[in-house]
């Protein structure tokens, strides 16, 4: 019989678990392992709040196992370190995104894409090496084995820097695979939201020119004044849409609705290319004669490898690249969720888990 | 008012024209404009039947003008050069693909990726820079601007060397251009027939490892025997696809029925790319989770740019590749043209033109 989650393991812990598909939350008494020779002990500071988080909360995506206490986007401070360790201190700011784990043996892993490795050890939700179940960032402490440890760099919010672990390499990541960070790129973003925001600062912090396509006209303002985007365009206003035809060399789609693809392949230039970084849960209709004309082509990210996603919160620091964030106590996270649900938030709630966890 | 298809240039032409959306083709009498300073007039001696022939033929994409003569996988004879013409002297063998002339300078012409000029014009069926009416490779003689005539390679055969010029070029060039033709790629082919074929030809001349994957079990045997294919998966045996998935770094998919994508998403391994080069009529579905997960891509292509089809020509006489032909009589051309709506003719249709148009 499986020891309860509070008994499993040495390290007494505390956060807070949906136990079922209403996907309330609430506080959860459980446990952490203890830090072995290759682990960090952290103390988690901040835990931003990701759309999938509320995915997994209704097992939108039908694997949730509860109590499931969410949380990938982790910024802390180091309390321990095994015997191993050689690449963080106690009192180092750390970080941690989607992944705690993974075979370390694929061709994946081997080439620093452990975002793909097909054992992928997902940060909640997930099993450990250990057979024990993974709790995120919406908790006290945490234990990660070292390689999966980011340092976050000294200049960097905690609080706003805290989203780039997984909204912020979701979009870098395919920028600089795809060939879309080049200075003179023009590039498409689609939906305003934790990801499309960030993929414009990213932008233009590459040098790319950016236009922002929404369905929401009143979100002109906050694209091209607040986030600087070159221009914008509201999607379902023909006209603008015919305008910029052929005028894209890639598109990056954050939106997780069913949408139409065909009006955004319109958007692309010969040889471009659409990347979805959202997840719409049923398929989307793809009309090939778009595609063999223009060679385009639609592609699909995940978040980066550890060692991207390293070098994307140097570049975020270095060119001041944060989210825009609304802090909010533990204790508002319900109300969060339903916020988010509707696209209330202005980008990224993010829980400032230090302060307002254990009250 | 326009003049007559035989009157509007002064060169008597003849060749099989289609009236009507039958697409019953028939002896036609019209006219090639004379050879300009920087044409080539060539004497056709082979022209292949291509699948789009046909859809083309019955106005199946809806744009087609009649009369229609189709044919653009053309192998002839200089007999004229315009006087600023240098590549080309009468005598040579020469063929011309699907397109005969461009704009010259847009990004696409001035790049040499001549297929995807949006002013591109077609060997047939398109109308040329004059206003009149360009009429294909199913007739006696042509005229083309020099810039897309292709040199035809002293050792390659004529007949057997024409198919080359589309469905050669459109396997070709997608191979290249994604990364597929290194030795070691395991390269998967779907739809063993025109394009499948050559693509199968083409990848094991590169070194590429192919499975063909087909819906007829009984082209195993000319798939791994006589193509030379490493291996061949029936589509609809759900053991084989399971025994294969995650296996291949790249599909060229050369079917242009309605089929699921699914299927092959997942015989891709991560970062994979499924390259569509046959022309569904209706969209596909794209479930959107797979290409998240393995970063995989769909891509269209097209046929290939001016000097890049050159290249494949140089390619294939060294490597000895042509395509398999059933030779043909002009005046067998109907029956043939019912055949290849069944899927009936390993692989390729080819009129010899020279020998039998004229009787």
């Amino acid at each position: 019989m499986a020891m309860s989650p509070a008994e499993e393991h040495p390290q007494k812990a505390f956060g807070w678990a949906a136990r079922d598909t209403t996907g309330v939350l609430s506080p959860f008494n459980f446990s952490r392992r203890s830090t072995g020779p290759k682990d960090v002990g952290i103390k988690i500071l901040y835990c931003g709040v990701c759309h999938s988080d509320l995915h997994f909360l209704k097992n939108e995506w039908g694997f949730s196992v509860y109590p499931l206490v969410p949380g990938h986007e982790i910024v802390g401070v180091v309390t321990q370190v095994g015997s191993s360790v050689r690449k963080f201190r106690v009192g180092d700011t750390v970080a941690v995104g989607c992944m705690v784990g993974g075979c370390d043996e694929c061709d994946d892993c081997i080439n620093k894409r452990e975002s793909y490795c097909r054992k992928s050890i997902l940060t909640y939700n997930d099993l450990y090496h250990d057979g024990t179940r993974t709790y995120g960032g919406y908790s006290d402490e945490t234990v990660v084995e070292e390689h999966y440890v980011l340092g976050f760099p000294d200049g960097l919010p905690m609080a706003a820097g805290a989203p780039l672990l997984c909204a912020g390499i979701t979009v870098y990541s395919p920028m600089k695979y795809f060939g879309l960070s080049q200075p003179g790129t023009h590039l498409g973003v689609v939906g305003l939201g934790g990801l499309g925001h960030l993929a414009v600062k990213f932008a233009k912090a590459f040098g790319v020119k950016v236009t922002v396509i929404s369905t929401s006209p009143g979100k002109r303002k906050e694209a091209v004044e607040e986030l600087g985007a070159d221009a914008f365009i509201v999607s379902r206003d023909e006209e603008q849409m015919k305008a910029a035809m052929a005028t894209m060399d890639g598109i990056i789609d954050t939106v997780s609705a069913q949408h139409s693809l065909l009006p955004l392949l319109d958007l692309l230039k010969h040889h471009g290319k659409l990347i979805m970084v959202g997840a719409p849960p049923e398929p989307l209709d793809l009309p090939i004669f778009p595609l063999l004309v223009g060679r385009k082509l639609v592609a699909g990210s995940a978040t980066g490898g550890i060692e991207e996603t390293q070098e994307m919160l140097y570049f975020a620091s270095k060119h001041n690249i944060t989210a825009d964030v609304e802090v909010i106590p533990m204790k508002y996270i319900n109300v969060a969720m339903e916020r988010l649900a509707k696209g209330d938030v202005k980008y990224r709630f993010v829980i400032d888990i230090a302060n307002t966890l254990p009250a």
